[in-house]
């Protein structure tokens, strides 16, 4: 039984800015603390202001170069942010080089600033229930903007995306398959283009291949339009920052305006409600039948029963408790 | 209400090796067809023969050009092979453009192969439903071999990877963040490494980063321990094949001695029923709590109410009809 934490102190310590105060509640939400509702609830009249980012785009583009400079893009417009990384190929997150993370190292002294690594496996419930908790705590922390960084690749990605009220997919030239990649699914969601290593050969045709893709792609039911842009960068030089921060101001202003900012924010509420839902119903079923699922699976291997069948007997048990 | 199915002659047929039988209850199962489950136990007792395995890495290492030399092995030994594609970047998938679908065609008018597409989004439940789904119909219409082709990046891909009874993953040389971005947490489960390309710089340095990898890495508890071997391949030239083949062999040969091929195969048929289960009570959650949901997240957005609160409302719901 891990020890009682006094929930509202924490809570009033992590809206003064303290970064020990924002690790541990994240800390705290990401193991499924016993204290976790209690901690949402104490969060939740001090969320809704933060402006949600998410960046994406395959292995290679710079996203991290790109994120960081955003973040001090951001920071010179005197913005507090947080950075959610998700990605596994992500210098913050553990799937890179020790070396990578000194990349992000001159944010680390900025008391306007706070990362968090996000590791794609071991939380409780996945992330599809921890990312939504830590978007929480960083918004309920008064941070201004918080950037969630993902690789964009695959479904869980995709859904982390839709936590964003604008994503900003980034790409670079003669990436290859990683463009053919970013493509499936993720075009459809992004609203803001990048093309980052705009200096290289090729960014002219990446640029004009995204146009032609996005010509074709959806518009936003009802309401004016947005238009995606798509805006070039070198982020190793900062190049291009101040029209990314343009084209998310122009996106946050369409928000607004549409409405779609409202409806994206309750679909985002509908996927969370969810998520949590789903966790505690698994929860129940390995509570009720831990050993009777090892058994059924057990007869499923000797054919002696299809997983369907075996699924019932497994929600019977779970329906007549 | 979609027309009643002949079931019966369906898996008869498909069994017979005809591939629009095969190609028919491919579509009834990932469409979550109201025979399903009659689907599921007409195949049962045909199935347990196919050995499964899956092929995951980074974009740009050659997957498909990998999968495509694989089975021209596999059919030179006489084997019938089944490819599913579930890797949004593959040509024989969604994302990709249309002429790399190319690739695959010399082997559209061989009878001993099937090649299926899965699109990462759209499923009935998602790809932790239909994937295991496809699987079946594949094993139960008599394939030797089932390549499962993913793109390994993100936390539903390496879920897809575990249904495989060998894992291979792909790498190549001077993939930078690629490589990286296959180290969080597919590593872990590979069986055999490939390194692809290596006729380019850099392949030495690939196989010698891959090897320290693999020293630190985990074993199999109990049972003889199973030493990832790594494999050099060109496939674009078809070189390395045979490697690639004999290796896979001594690793079904170190299943089925260690005992490790059922433990897989149960915890294969765990996640299956964990999976059809949650999808239903899903659909019960959609159900009872459809009108309700909104309702609630309508609550969230305004902060009337926390997402757990919001939660336990819709449960007392579907636990109390």
């Amino acid at each position: 039984m891990p020890a009682a934490v006094d929930v509202g102190e924490l809570v009033e310590r992590a809206r003064r800015g303290q970064p020990r105060a924002i690790a541990r509640l994240l800390s705290l939400v990401e193991d499924g603390h016993p204290q976790l509702r209690e901690i949402a609830a104490a969060l939740t009249p001090h969320t809704g202001h933060a402006r949600v980012i998410g960046l994406t785009g395959p292995p290679g583009v710079g996203k991290s170069t790109s994120t960081s400079m955003l973040v001090s893009a951001l920071r010179r417009a005197g913005r507090r942010v947080g950075v959610l990384a998700v990605d596994p190929s992500s210098p913050f997150s553990g799937g890179a080089l020790l070396g990578d993370r000194i990349r992000m190292t001159e944010h680390a002294v900025d008391a306007g600033v706070f990362i968090r690594s996000m590791a794609t496996r071991g939380h409780l419930g996945g992330l599809s229930v921890a990312t939504p908790q830590a978007l929480r705590v960083l918004d309920g922390a008064g941070f201004d903007d918080v950037l969630i960084e993902t690789v964009g690749v695959g479904q869980s990605e995709i859904d982390i995306v839709r936590l964003a009220d604008t994503t900003v997919l980034l790409l670079a030239p003669g990436m290859g398959d990683g463009v053919q990649a970013a493509k499936a699914g993720v075009l459809e969601v992004a609203d803001v283009f990048v093309v980052n290593k705009a200096d290289r050969d090729g960014a002219d045709a990446t640029v004009r291949e995204l146009r032609q893709a996005v010509a074709f792609g959806h518009r936003e039911a009802g309401g004016p339009p947005w238009r995606q842009p798509i805006v070039r960068t070198v982020a190793s030089r900062g190049e291009g920052a101040g029209d990314v921060l343009r084209a998310l101001d122009e996106h946050a202003e369409w928000l607004a305006d549409s409405g779609e900012s409202r409806r994206r924010r309750a679909a985002r509420a509908v996927g969370e409600i969810e998520a949590i839902a789903l966790h505690r119903l698994r929860g129940e079923l390995a509570g009720v039948g831990g050993g009777r699922l090892t058994e059924l699976a057990e007869r499923v291997v000797d054919r002696a029963v299809d997983p369907f069948t075996a699924a019932d007997e497994l929600l019977t048990n779970l329906h007549t408790t």
